[in-house]
């Protein structure tokens, strides 16, 4: 069979204040597109449907449109798990009738165990799991790791192959080795949640989800899909989209997905930036993080620039932060802290700073005292 | 048909503090064996399954269950709709599969308007709406009250009325003369969302949900089921239950449902309360909101009864509070605020302040002093 492989979807996501919502639909436009022009059997989404535990309204009705639209409009079955994101519990909220359409939703560990069939192909949906509940499945002390509880579960796992077919494992976690990047909160690099990727040989394919770079790990039938959009500064150099695997003869082929307005780093000079022959050049509403490459203090920095780019999501020197023999002359160690702080701030940042920033900055000098005393 | 009229079930609701979680699924199963021994054709839920927006997950889980139970492993026909205490958008998730085993969940006003059909019955699922959505759904500046949405949307639903057919109305409203007690929090006696029931006059019987006594209204086609459980004081004296209609030809009939541990009032002196000969013969264990007849200061008054009667939700002396000459010849209008009012709540509680309550209290001196300023 033949199936796509698309994951961390963190529907809800915000990017530096920025509502990726539109960003996320646009994306999934294209998921869409591709199952139908490849014709597959099935759409495989490997966890983090959700950014967070409590969804608020607007994405509960955003996720369930794009799955109403895959699930019953296109007629795909859809094969999803929970991730670390997620609450199992909301997520699992009417799954036992999306089965009659053939979307299974897999948010316990217990269901990972009974796998799903089709024609030539199990496929194994195992949801997110912390050591504990792996401790109480299998009523095991000593799983004290999620690889030890992995240990376990493939084992069960195996014990249900049917060898006639091809074994197909989606699931959410950190696989050991894997390059991960800021963007992806509560990632254990090489903690009690790594996975080696040995453990993983019984499968013919590991769908994996939670890493957001399709190139994280280095392995040839255990593939991050990595997330349709980027969520991060950090993610800027990745090129996103989904996999299209085929598991009989076995084969994959990674399809990009193309940005309404991508994430990108942008180093110049402040003359550079604000000057027309260059920006006309540029894609101006891109989301930025800007790399002034000046050493000399610019008033208002910030507020010329985003007349220019109104989605500046970073603003550094590239540097460092600027040191003038002004601005540190003007920093006298006598001066009461709040005025020192005030001082700092704008130096650091070419900006003033608002009423709100003031009163957490006094706020946060009121809080340092008491803890002097 | 035959169904069962059901409504209220306020999952994750709270009686003073005690969790009612047990309650509700005692009530729930029998609900279900009504439906299995009087053979109904579908059950009706109107409005209000959750008692709050965003229910926690153990609500969640709970709901989830009764429904799999009712829909999917009985094979009940479920007609349910949102009431004003539900997140209708969090609600509806997964609604689009739930049609498939007739599990029909309607939780906007325009789908409403689509009958439900049954053999000899189209059924009109009218979540509980407000009155702007009635005025944007129609298009129209003058709808300003939920009446005049109601005759807009009864209208609408005669416009697809089958002359064949009987023709029932689920909603979620403040059917205007009703009776109300105090639990039906952000119910508006008469105001801006009173609906007459005059114009609910063309269908053969509306199941309502909202007020929580089957008493509520007094009308032979149109009818509260109340909720299953009792959830508060106020409805101590309420018989609950659900209705068992027949469409064709019309009858109806109450079915009650027995509570696990009662709502009661318990009146009587401290001396008898206290007394093994007479407790000995009350379900001690009950909710019992207790009336002491006593005039007198009782010292430890709540610790003393706790020890026999757990469950106590409220305290009251049943001819208002102590004021004995002692009582009053203490409070000395010269004392501080603080004092004063410690003394006031000592003498109307028999208890003392706990730590918290004296904080609140001090709290709410300095607002009402800076008030004065």
């Amino acid at each position: 069979m033949r199936f796509l492989h698309t994951a961390d979807w963190h529907i809800g996501k915000k990017l530096h204040g920025f509502d990726l919502s539109e960003a996320q639909t646009h994306a999934y436009h294209q998921i869409r597109q591709l199952a139908i022009d490849e014709q597959v059997d099935a759409v495989v989404i490997a966890g983090d449907l959700y950014d967070r535990a409590i969804p608020n309204e607007k994405s509960v009705t955003q996720l369930d449109e794009m799955l109403i639209d895959l699930n019953l409009k296109q007629h795909f079955p859809i094969l999803a798990i929970s991730g670390n994101h997620d609450s199992a519990t909301r997520l699992r909220t009417g799954s036992r009738w999306f089965k009659e359409t053939k979307y299974y939703l897999n948010t316990k560990l217990s269901q990972a165990l009974t796998p799903i069939e089709f024609a030539d192909t199990q496929f194994f949906l195992l949801p997110y799991f912390e050591p504990f509940e792996a401790r109480r499945y299998f009523e095991d002390d000593q799983i004290r790791t999620a690889e030890a509880g992995m240990i376990k579960i493939v084992a069960a796992m195996q014990a249900k192959f049917n060898p006639a077919k091809k074994h197909v494992l989606v699931a959410h976690f950190f696989a050991a080795g894997s390059e991960h990047v800021d963007s992806e909160t509560q990632v254990t690099v090489g903690g009690l949640n790594a996975i080696p990727v040995g453990l993983l040989a019984p499968f013919d394919y590991v769908a994996l989800g939670h890493l957001h770079g399709k190139d994280a790990l280095h392995a040839d039938r255990v593939r991050y899909s990595g997330s349709p959009v980027k969520f991060s500064v950090s993610e800027a150099q990745q090129q996103k989209g989904v996999w299209i695997v085929d598991t009989d003869p076995f084969k994959i082929e990674f399809k990009p997905l193309s940005p309404e307005r991508d994430v990108r780093v942008l180093e110049n000079d402040f003359a550079t930036l604000t000057n027309p022959q260059y920006y006309q050049q540029q894609k101006q509403d891109d989301y930025l993080a800007i790399r002034l490459t000046d050493k000399r203090v610019i008033p208002n920095v910030m507020q010329a620039l985003r007349e220019i780019y109104p989605n500046i999501i970073e603003l550094e020197r590239a540097d460092g932060p600027v040191l003038t023999d002004t601005a540190t002359a003007q920093i006298d160690p006598t001066l009461d802290p709040m005025t020192l702080m005030t001082q700092f701030f704008e130096q650091m940042t070419n900006d003033e700073m608002t009423a709100q920033q003031q009163t957490w900055a006094a706020q946060a000098l009121t809080a340092a005292t008491k803890e002097d005393n």
